[in-house]
């Protein structure tokens, strides 16, 4: 059952959204649970209530909207977000929230019934901008996170989570878990260059990379850099220099999908002709396997004491953050492939590099994310676009895997 | 003709001026012409007027002391500076005034006379922590640097030399190059860890390493460090990295007496998980050959240049700093060298890594330096220290070659 997605209709909607909380460049900036995402919240549960879908609240903020199904099943979920960083785009989380949507309305439109309820939903604090940790409403809902705990955890603003929920009416009465999906669907922009430097249009996202950050401290020695001998340095900073290029070496040498990036790196004291005394720097490795995430993880760390320990300077280090990685499952993975095929879109399978509520869905129900092309791979930034053919796209795409998983009744009354 | 030093005199007057500008820790602060380097000034040269010298002050504030020859002949003249940077030594400059002193007084209790007079001197501002340039009083003293030009220079707190001068009465009448030396010879601490970790008791100095200091800055492209492949990154951090290394090799290919140091790295925007967009660094290289200096520039440069271009990175640099090296006279760095194997003194010939008043003489007549350990290699620090043994060994050396190029009037009227 193919349907017909109203592009303009959802177009206007995401530039709708996107006028709340505007920046003056463009782009726009919804913190979680902020008086712009409240009345973000607003504006989309309201679009909701227009095609009078069950709608409702649960107590991490988490709005779902349901059109029944016409069996006693589990509904199929499509969601995302609607919160954004400070210099957030348009697309990132609202193209899975209004993408679902239009999903729903098309769907309505063209008096199609489904076996399984079709619901969408947008979850709290995906971004983790101004309440760490990210993906905290999705996170709850799916009992990867502690209800409680996340209440009380206290924003950049000194604000807690229960406090700004209550602040902005957004605390509903459901409880967490009520709702048990047969499946989770999440349209997402790629964030990313990959799509748009190859000319493919779909991205059939197989998981999320995991993630292991590290910060290395090196103490060395300061030393005047006139008077002392290359031989007898104990150079913090070239020991420093050394780990980044082999953080790179790893990711040349493990190839795609390893990923390796220094995004931090402080010398002590910082001045011309000193050898540093002290440096710091961050190692970020990201792999879809656990065991290859392993492996770099321990090149790297070994690398890191052999360089020291040749310059004679001690090393000490920390784990800023560790995720393992995440599968989504193999059937609904397919299920998006051949829907691209069927639509005639080119795709590409790939990992997420970035952290999305569906991670949070994969250990409880089938959950699986398409990606649509990010213009200069930008996101998180005002500068974030995809353009509408592209959101098109995903839209359709969406429709077509949610369908065929929620069953069709056709007119004869047998599921398609 | 051997003479005794004494010793005890000497480090008496090494910790009188010490206590001028004390610190709390140790070490002290007596940054160019301010009241405590007005407080040392008044202390030296009353010791200078105490042997009765001769005892005047140029225009830029120059102490020059001298003890009349036998001869009309033009001065031998021991020197160096009495200012400090803000957490300085004990020793740094101090001594080879000191040293010049002792000297002179134990020529006098030896009742020896010269042909050529003996003078000791102490420079404005060696160290250039208060005004910029450093060696600024020798250098306007041998006509490197213009009087006018100096005297105009405004330091970190706001005040102009002319009116510090005048302000701690510093200020002399004598008009600079008034005195043509028959040679200069400047006894220093080595600042560095070479003749400590070799056990050798004194550094016969050939010279002063050119100096080169550039700064690198390198615009990439921030991006996203889970969704952006390694290939199609443009990393400002990874080109920093990479230029950081290669200033090592180029110290590792070259050999001593090459050196490169790359003291200052920041990055931007300084995120764990954004790949960097601009990256600065500062590489300080330094050589005794100037033909060697530029040819370990013209490395880096194209390195660096090709290092930002695979990466598809833009690449900016400029000169924060670029001396020339400086040769010693010859004939006067073998006569110390002759001189330290005549007192028994193990000793190697090296450049120095820093800049000294002695390359300010080193145009205009033969000049030279002695060095002697420091503890740990450590300068401009309140821990600085050399052994009373070490300093002693450096008089005796500088008293030896300074009566062979003086001429000591032995007692039949015949010159040595």
């Amino acid at each position: 059952m193919r349907i017909e997605i109203n592009t303009e209709r959802l177009l206007a909607r995401i530039e709708a959204l996107g006028r709340i909380g505007a920046l003056p460049g463009g782009g726009c900036k919804r913190l979680a649970l902020s008086a712009e995402d409240a009345a973000g919240r607003a504006l989309v549960s309201g679009w909701f209530r227009d095609l009078e879908l069950d709608v409702y609240t649960d107590v991490i903020g988490n709005c779902w909207a349901i059109r029944p199904g016409q069996k006693d099943l589990p509904p199929l979920v499509m969601g995302s977000h609607i919160d954004t960083v400070a210099t957030g785009g348009l697309y990132d989380g609202v193209l899975g929230v209004l993408g679902g949507l239009e999903v729903i309305e098309s769907v309505i439109d063209a008096g199609i019934e489904t076996d399984h309820p079709l619901a969408v939903a947008f979850f709290t604090n995906e971004e983790g901008a101004r309440f760490a940790p990210d993906m905290m409403g999705s996170g709850v809902s799916q009992g990867a996170l502690d209800l409680e705990e996340m209440l009380a955890k206290v924003g950049i603003d000194g604000v807690s989570v229960a406090d700004a929920l209550e602040e902005i009416g957004a605390r509903g009465r459901e409880p967490v878990g009520a709702l048990a999906p047969c499946a989770y669907l999440e349209l997402h922009i790629e964030q990313g260059p990959v799509l748009e430097a190859e000319g493919t249009e779909i991205g059939v996202v197989t998981g999320v990379q995991g993630i292991s950050w590290t910060e290395f401290a090196i103490a060395g020695r300061s030393a005047h850099a006139g008077t002392t001998p290359m031989a007898l340095r104990q150079d913090a900073g070239a020991v420093a220099a050394g780990i980044a290029m082999e953080a790179r070496a790893i990711a040349r040498d493990f190839g795609p999908p390893q990923v390796a990036t220094v995004g931090r790196m402080r010398f002590a004291p910082d001045i011309v002709n000193v050898v540093p005394e002290e440096a710091v720097l961050t190692v970020d490795l990201r792999h879809t396997d656990e065991a290859v995430l392993q492996a770099a993880e321990a090149r790297l760390v070994a690398a890191a004491e052999a360089l020291a320990e040749a310059e004679g300077c001690t090393l000490s280090r920390r784990s800023l953050a560790r995720f393992e990685p995440v599968s989504f499952d193999s059937g609904l993975v397919d299920e998006i492939e051949e829907g691209a095929k069927r639509l005639g879109l080119s795709h590409r399978r790939m990992p997420s590099g970035a952290g999305h509520d569906a991670q949070m869905f994969a250990p409880t129900c089938p959950a699986a994310m398409i990606f649509v092309p990010s213009q200069d791979g930008i996101s998180h930034n005002i500068h974030e676009y995809t353009a509408p053919h592209d959101l098109a796209n995903g839209v359709r795409l969406l429709a077509e895997v949610a369908l065929a998983r929620a069953g069709v009744v056709q007119p004869e009354g047998q599921t398609a």
